[in-house]
């Protein structure tokens, strides 16, 4: 029973992303593409200031970050050295004899095809890198992957970022980009793509500190979810086994959601040691590692690395934010069965910051002054104009997209310059002059 | 001698953007990838804040223009209506018999390989779209391509976003993205790689207005150049004639940037008439148009495109700013015959807003209220601290990187609580409260 409330979450969220702008299944007018799904409107900017959100966090608030922005398509030889190409980062599948479908070993029970029932042959490793071919000729020497991670982009630029912006350990290096894996079973909507976005950030240390700065890098990635308004009883640490971790890894805590379908992991925090740099040295031929001025001695620094999803972000913050309040809240809703749905947002990630109604359309003066505010408005902030249906029907789209602040005009503002300004989670209606309008917002919004 | 002296500008501005952090070569380590380019911390920085430049525009000051952010992977249907994998889309070559190597049919002048000698074959069509491989099974069916533009995901999503957002003509979708082409022959730095970055927004209008609205976006575009400090001498407006206009565009201007190797096109504005919705409609079988309540009537909307490169932009804005002094200009600088180097970027697209420094670097008053000045700061803006050498070889590098102001932390400061902030392009000091830092960058910087 309650599973089923909670796969009716998903089916709602699903729904109510594509209705109103959010996310839209990809390539539907052409019957769709595998699993995947671009985001609209809405979802835009809902996945921009989350991005831009990590950035700030990153970039501006920690000591001693930097960005960096690498190509998708990378020498093959990268995916060598990093273990991609090889046994590692593969599905075992199992192949119909008949049919020649596949399936990943662990999700068949038998040794039947369950599409044609042929007889299944032994199970073999599957790549899931994705391969594209660059130059004139299509064969093997211009063979290369689209990245499955964005980490390696910042171990191949190490140095020139070490040396360019004279860094000193501890320091990290912040990026935020597509990577691309074959997957075999995508799934749970945009959970699981085979393209998706990754906000990564690779910290290099003294090996001598890495228990330090990875508990400080665990408690400092689940606090950022905590406070863009991610409710804590739905996050949890795990720590990973032995047997959990990658071959890269020395230790690992995941961040998790409670998802509809299960506590699920949305960032990693990882200590790689030297793992990356190492390798990439021995690979190359070109050492990568660290001369410490005070010490005179010269080291492969360790890393800690916090790997978030982007599109994962995007669907905790549907589903946390997602309210419905039954017969609805405001004075205007009809007492009826009516279910309201509020996306209670944090400001910062809400897609659009304020709406602006006239009372009535078809009073000339009101509609005037509304626009009038629109346009001031969006030089500073993204914000939307409707006049379309009654004052309470509009609350409530807005309420359902997770517009902090609703600007009403009515007949006293022509008469003294002020409206109603409507906060979405209180209802509380404040009259602001409109000469303070930019100012007042900028206070509550704390952008 | 002036094309040499061009040529010589392109070197130190690649020169510069390794040595100061701005772009690397992708895989370096690796000796490099296929002409591609990495983004390193400062251009990363310039490349955001120019494309967050181009979102405000778009999003915020024009109006009925919302965004979107489509996959990279579509369904290869979209490219056989597009007219992607057909003839259009391709280059002219030829192959060598014997080295099987391959050559754009225009750049060899006989029947002879450059490379061996060989017997050339007669030319054939090669085609630009990067092809990969989605699915367990590498076969025909699970073939599809990187998208080789980002407007396609614009056309296939037109009637989610137009329900959804309750959009009426006219409006505008905007969109930024990597696009990927199998260029035979990329060059000339970042102006073009095989994977780039494009800025498009496509504006849906009734076919009757359509001179109107080419005409505006013609404009619009040229000007948002210029606002952002692009010499107009540097810039010009080319128009396609008949015989360079691609099979899709009614009419087409170029907007083209005097670059050190020539006049060359950094966006393009197409009259794309009813080309990609009615191409769309037929190959997908479903309907794309327009309903307009007004007059009751039914039309395929025609569509005005915007098309920048990010990349290019970059290369833009990085030459323009580019300025050298000889023999300097500051009285820190040695009355020699050193090159002092400015980027005289627009604040808004600066990299670095600010830059902290104290005095001197063994005086723990001025040390410890620079570095507080620092994280008070960088609250607000990317600002960087620096201790290390005089304050005039301080200045100088962040005038290599375009910072427009530099505050200073001296004895006086400790005393009375002020800074000098000393401004990149007038080099002008003024005294400022510390208390009021904040609020006079954010007047002076206007972003």
């Amino acid at each position: 029973m309650k599973e089923e409330n909670q796969n009716d979450l998903m089916d709602k969220i699903i729904s109510l992303a594509k209705r109103r702008g959010f996310i839209f299944p990809s390539s539907e007018i052409y019957g769709g593409f595998s699993s995947s799904y671009d985001y609209g409107p809405l979802g835009t900017e809902l996945k921009y200031n989350i991005k831009n959100e990590w950035r700030k966090e990153m970039l501006q608030f920690q000591d001693n970050i930097v960005g960096l922005d690498t190509a998708i398509l990378m020498s093959p030889k990268v995916w060598q050295a990093s273990g991609h190409l090889s046994a590692g980062f593969s599905d075992l599948l199992v192949e119909c004899s008949k049919c020649h479908h596949r399936f990943r070993d662990d999700m068949v029970s038998g040794n039947k095809c369950p599409d044609c029932n042929g007889e299944l042959m032994s199970a073999r490793k599957f790549n899931l890198m994705m391969k594209t071919f660059v130059g004139p000729v299509e064969d093997d020497a211009s063979v290369t992957y689209l990245r499955a991670e964005t980490c390696q982009g910042i171990y191949l630029n190490y140095e020139n970022v070490l040396n360019s912006m004279r860094l000193k350990i501890p320091f990290g290096i912040a990026q935020i980009g597509k990577s691309f894996r074959n997957e075999i079973n995508p799934g749970n909507f945009i959970y699981r793509m085979r393209e998706f976005e990754q906000m990564e950030m690779q910290f290099f240390i003294n090996p001598n500190e890495s228990d330090k700065w990875f508990d400080y890098w665990v408690e400092q990635r689940l606090n950022w979810y905590i406070k863009l308004g991610i409710k804590k009883e739905n996050l949890r640490l795990h720590q990973q086994t032995k047997e959990e971790l990658a071959h890269y890894a020395r230790a690992a805590y995941d961040i998790e959601y409670k998802f509809p379908f299960g506590w699920k992991e949305i960032e990693g925090i990882h200590n790689r040691g030297d793992w990356d740099l190492s390798n990439h040295s021995k690979y190359s031929g070109h050492e990568l590692n660290y001369f410490d001025e005070k010490t005179k001695t010269k080291f492969t620094p360790h890393i800690i690395e916090t790997s978030a999803g982007a599109d994962r972000s995007v669907l905790v913050f549907l589903l946390d934010a997602y309210e419905e309040i039954k017969g609805g809240r405001t004075q205007t809703t009809k007492a009826t069965k009516e279910i309201e749905t509020v996306l209670k947002f944090n400001s910062k990630i809400a897609p659009v910051k304020a709406a602006v109604f006239p009372l009535m359309k078809n009073k000339e003066p009101l509609v005037k002054l509304a626009k009038q505010i629109y346009q001031n408005l969006k030089k500073n902030f993204l914000v939307q104009y409707d006049e379309i249906d009654s004052i309470g029907r509009r609350y409530r789209r807005q309420d359902e997209i997770g517009t902090p602040y609703c600007i009403t005009v009515d007949f006293q503002s022509v008469e003294d310059k002020t409206v109603t300004v409507r906060d979405r989670d209180t209802l509380i209606q404040k009259r602001i002059a409109i000469n303070n309008l930019v100012d007042y917002l900028n206070q509550q919004l704390e952008l």
